[in-house]
């Protein structure tokens, strides 16, 4: 099945559109968790991996997509990557879509190796193996066409998609975003683009397996641009920990609550280090993540037409 | 020493301003190169990491900067990050400069995450350890400011650079990279706010822990920006394989042949895959890479300022 219908049916099969973002900083890991590892790089990433797996395990069955960021693996060197790799092959058992938010670009052949790297397979010895196995990856547009379209190919061929960059949920967002070049912003023109890279590339539920980020801080801009751009994924991180609501978010739906995939990561991953979880739920970590999640999905429901996947 | 400084005394030092790049595509690998190691991932990680070692033991007593190419590690999972991971360890043995070709981004602590990846320390066991060691990584400007003084402010403290991609060298560079905001192309705003980020980070010589990319296949962009960004140290990605020439990035220096380090990857690394090199070396293929690194610097010395580095 085409990646945009498998996001499509995911959602509804679980009805919901939230994206747990699993950003494994160590210093927010549960109280005494790292104590249980060895005091070197090595047992930092093996507490990277057991928190993100059982952080999957709550996930996977509530959510459907899971978000890894790979800055904080990278972090932790080539055991960091190892453990990674481990968690995304956890994942992979689970009934749930995997996002690598690596943000990813270059040009030609190196787009290329990026694109097998994550979403394809690597020749290796007269065969093809797959080194990560992620379901999509995001990808900056700074370079054009020829820095995007390899990501394209190579996750059309494998039924993969990507998420492009296109109005990001950070303040400092509209300093290139928003500048206006021919009448219009930077982000549109790169939205503009977008339609091009997917050019028939639609899956049988109308979506396309080249998606955008964006963020949810900007609602004005979300809006906007869920009107010029049906048909394009909408991936929007900001909920919560950086300030953006549901009421915010709404708009970024169709009217079926389709469209829109909502992030939320220290949000849910980490939160046993908010009071009111905390008092909830004391060292029973899992269980203040897993209601965490539950809360955003009620308030989605709650606000936004992401309510109309629960009624199906 | 500052990162601009050491920059500046080893392009002194080895009389030239080459960067060897080292992008290993296992397809590129000399003949029969592949066949001494076993027939899976790890065994292909490890074919790049002895041919990645062997062109850093020609080029490093020769160029000033190495640049690895992430990319083509990550194509091979967890194993083939240890290969990049040894052979970036390969390299600070040496007397050379490495350049992570990573172009990451991110914002926030994220971005933090991978600025201590590369460039710093991580907390381990109430200590800091380096996970990767480089001395300065490409960074993709997209996200704006909080997307890239992270990075900037942890290589000022551990005496790093990067190196912000400006002005790509691909054929679609333009399409964002030149549409006109405000009366001037995006890339010269991003110009503009690269001298923002360095601000008060000078070296003693001049030149900026923060660089930026500037390919030379524009060189009408190039001589603007140079003449636009004094301080600001160039990597020039596009001789050769990519079609600029020694005359195209002259401008790209400043009088005393400083100013821009030069880009070369398969030209240099693959040159036994070029027949001018194979008739005369053979099998002998790190002699074809030598000559090839020979070939390029006296090119640059005759048709650049760069040739006033061999006066001295």
């Amino acid at each position: 099945m085409e990646f945009a219908d498998r996001v499509v049916a995911a959602v509804r099969r679980k009805g919901n559109p939230v994206v747990v973002g699993i950003d494994p900083r160590p210093e927010e890991l549960p109280p005494g968790f790292l104590d249980r590892f060895p005091a070197d790089r090595g047992g930092v990433a093996e507490a990277l991996k057991e928190f993100g797996r059982a952080v999957v395990d709550v996930a996977a069955p509530l959510a459907p997509l899971l978000k890894f960021q790979a800055a904080f693996y990278e972090a932790y060197g080539p055991e960091g990557m190892a453990a990674l790799h481990a968690t995304l092959e956890h994942a992979r058992e689970r009934d749930v879509l995997v996002i690598l938010d690596g943000k990813r670009n270059d040009i030609g052949s190196t787009a290329d190796a990026y694109a097998r790297a994550y979403l394809g397979k690597e020749p290796v010895g007269g065969a093809y193996q797959s080194s990560w196995s992620a379901d999509a990856l995001t990808v900056n547009p700074y370079l054009g066409s020829d820095g995007v379209t390899p990501f394209v190919r190579i996750a059309a061929r494998e039924k993969k998609g990507i998420f492009v960059l296109v109005r990001t949920s950070n303040a400092s967002a509209r300093e290139f975003q928003d500048l206006v070049c021919d009448g219009r912003p930077l982000y549109r023109h790169v939205a503009e683009r977008l339609k091009e890279w997917g050019k028939g590339k639609e899956g049988a539920a109308g979506y396309n397996l080249v998606g955008a980020v964006v963020g949810a801080t900007y609602p004005a801009e979300l809006a906007e641009l869920r009107s010029e751009s049906p048909g394009i994924l909408f991936l929007v991180p900001g909920y919560g920990a950086q300030g953006g609501e549901a009421k915010d978010i709404a708009a970024g739906f169709d009217a079926d609550g389709l469209g829109a995939l909502v992030n939320s990561s220290r949000g849910i991953a980490f939160a046993y280090n908010k009071p009111a979880y905390r008092d909830r739920f004391g060292d029973r970590w899992e269980r203040a993540v897993e209601q965490a999640l539950r809360d955003m999905i009620d308030d989605l429901a709650a606000n936004t037409p992401a309510g109309k996947l629960r009624a199906d």
